[in-house]
């Protein structure tokens, strides 16, 4: 076994001004953790031949796989291929493959190509080609003695399809990495720190081998195991003993999306649910169709972004919004009843608010409707307007993931 | 005058393991930017001694100012303050003022002040402090002959308060810095490579001190002009040029998102908007939402999830779905009619498709509607579900924006 060492190179300009963040990293980071391998360093550099050069020579010398992105494209301003090409000593040759994929990626799209395109299907003749399922740039491998070079479009999903498709499968096989055990408990309800104090004695029990992390978020707390070169069962156990001591704040013990949890828990039940959006939007409906096979648990939704789109759309009484206000606990609750009435589901969930940040601190009332009851809660929310939407949503989940299980006895 | 070059470092485990998605770096380039100072170089590393001075040493050996992120909290895994104290031949010694600073921090949270938090108060000799309001580590400012490093918190309220109070005003005083000038376009409808293809004369026609970038999204490009000492009104000169040879698949002419654009639009014109969304799920109309101020021209929305609530919330004729199934010209075009019927608006937006990936590509019906007239028109989404539902938002905020422009005349 030996501690594999990998470095992120990513190429563009837009990352030197601020145009553009780079989330490709992270992912990448994550993936490769998964498998055992470490980034010891991410660069970016801009679409700058000195600089990537730079960069390349540097990298080598310390890591043994080195993740290339971005500078593909088939404009201009991309020089990444034919450097590479050259620093690797071979000739640009024309790839057949690639000719098709690229042809039939504007046939599909039922475009005409630009001969610009035709260059895509130019690739070094030193190096294996990975190709490109979802655009029009291929991946390249290229190998210097035991060291391996991967570039990749900077495009996320392009760069995903080929990381997942090629390149993690690639590395496992190449190099002997230490068996990384992640498990992922995701909470809502309590802080970080409320949740560490609650762990503390877990914690001081853990073996050397695993580590807890926490990753907080909106609302929620991801904790994750980590085992490395550990028995599959000690994880196992450890794991089981987070559980118990967090039962009451569970979302999901599997690193998925709130939405996904909330979906499988309404499988489960064989419930339906429907969302009547005021400041949010339709973000909260929009992420529980995010996930595959919603319409099997929900049936749809009113954003009322007005009084009077409450009042007609909603059956929301005018005299309740005038004697309480269109963000009020009576407002909310009306909202939620009727929407369930509306769509007739087991389940509805209202979401009316402030979050576009003023004077004060804004508060959004989340209400909740069965035919058994209904209730409604208050939130403060202290961010900006786009921040403020997720956190009122990702409560919105809980107090509904609560509601459900409060009518599963 | 001379080119400035800067170089970041951030440190920080958590950015290796792709805990954290680096916004910083993004928010300094372009303050940096504009004050005509070029980031040369990304890097981020690890909390870990020999990684960091590997840094320390490479990147001033090409840039004149190193700007550092992380690593300083009161944590046992911060290294970087004695590091530095060290790599500058000084020694660590207690700041009165910082100390004030600190114990203040905690008292007015009505806090405990955890012992751990007096070592924020000892700092190197020989660096110019950057006293901190917004947390307790202090910016720590080194000079090496002309070159200057400077460390900040990796919070970004924290940085972003260091950078305008000290690091920027410095810069500026310290550097005959060149003067640069963006310009961004944003078009939709047509791909990188076709608007390549129409800039070809425009880009053999640039000045060498200005630059064109392509930035391309989800049927959306960015161009992107960036012009380096060089009179403003050459720049808008190109700017103009640009524009008329794209006129008619201009979005904006300025850096905002597609939603803000369409808001800006809707009030220059004063109509009102609502949305019938099914496989969108009510992406499109929180899109609409996120802009502040869309109660202006956003009246609500329905989402529509099922062939039921088609028919019964927006009077979608069952007998359409049975001819022509829920994804077809005919339901959109009702959608849409409906829609703007029930919300009293101007315009209407409505879009039902398959975005699942199946065994084939999938389709998703756009339809627009006024009192004038309304259309629909078919597109192809081949991503994954999420990605899908983006590039139908996008795609109907660009169909949109045509067809309040038909009604412009």
């Amino acid at each position: 076994m030996q501690e594999i060492h990998c470095a992120i190179i990513t190429i563009g300009d837009e990352l030197l001004i601020g145009q553009t963040i780079d989330t490709n990293s992270a992912w990448m980071a994550r993936q490769l953790n998964d498998i055992g391998i470490l980034v010891k360093r991410r660069v970016a550099v801009g679409d700058h031949k000195a600089s990537i050069l730079r960069a390349l020579d540097e990298e080598k010398q310390y890591a043994e796989v080195i993740l290339i992105t971005g500078g593909l494209g088939p404009t201009a301003d991309d020089i990444t291929k034919p450097l590479l090409c050259d620093y690797f000593g071979g000739q640009l040759v024309q790839n057949d493959q690639v000719m098709e994929m690229v042809k039939a990626h504007f046939t599909r799209r039922n475009r005409p190509m630009p001969d610009s395109n035709l260059l895509q299907a130019m690739v070094p003749n030193v190096c294996e080609v990975l190709y490109n399922e979802f655009g029009t740039a291929p991946g390249m491998l290229f190998r210097e003695g035991k060291k391996i070079f991967v570039s990749m479009p900077g495009v996320p999903l392009e760069m995903q399809y080929i990381m997942k498709t090629y390149v993690l499968p690639l590395l496992q096989k190449n190099f002997d990495t230490p068996n990384i055990i992640h498990r992922t408990l995701i909470t809502s309800g309590e802080g970080e720190s409320a949740v560490s104090a609650r762990l503390n004695h877990f914690e001081s029990t853990l073996p050397d081998a695993i580590k807890l992390a926490y990753l907080p978020s909106l609302n929620m707390v991801k904790l994750r195991l980590t085992g490395i070169d550990i028995a599959n069962k000690t994880v196992d156990d450890c794991f089981h003993q987070l559980k118990e001591t967090l039962s009451d704040i569970i979302v999901a013990d599997e690193d998925i999306e709130f939405e996904e949890a909330i979906g499988k828990l309404l499988i489960a039940e064989g419930k339906t649910v429907s969302t009547a959006e005021s400041c949010t939007g339709g973000l909260f409906a929009s992420r529980i169709c995010s996930v595959s096979g919603a319409s099997n648990y929900f049936k749809g939704g009113i954003v009322s972004y007005s009084e009077w789109s409450k009042i007609k759309h909603l059956n929301v009484a005018a005299q309740t919004i005038k004697d309480f206000t269109a963000v009020s606990q009576q407002t909310a609750e009306e909202m939620a009843i009727h929407c369930r009435e509306k769509f007739e589901t087991d389940f509805a969930v209202a979401i009316t608010g402030y979050i576009e940040k003023g004077d004060h601190e804004n508060e959004v009332w989340i209400a909740l409707s069965s035919a058994k009851k209904t209730i409604a809660k208050k939130i403060i929310v202290p961010y900006e307007r786009k921040k403020n939407a997720e956190l009122a949503s990702n409560t919105a989940f809980n107090l509904l993931r609560v509601f459900i299980l409060e009518h599963h006895a």
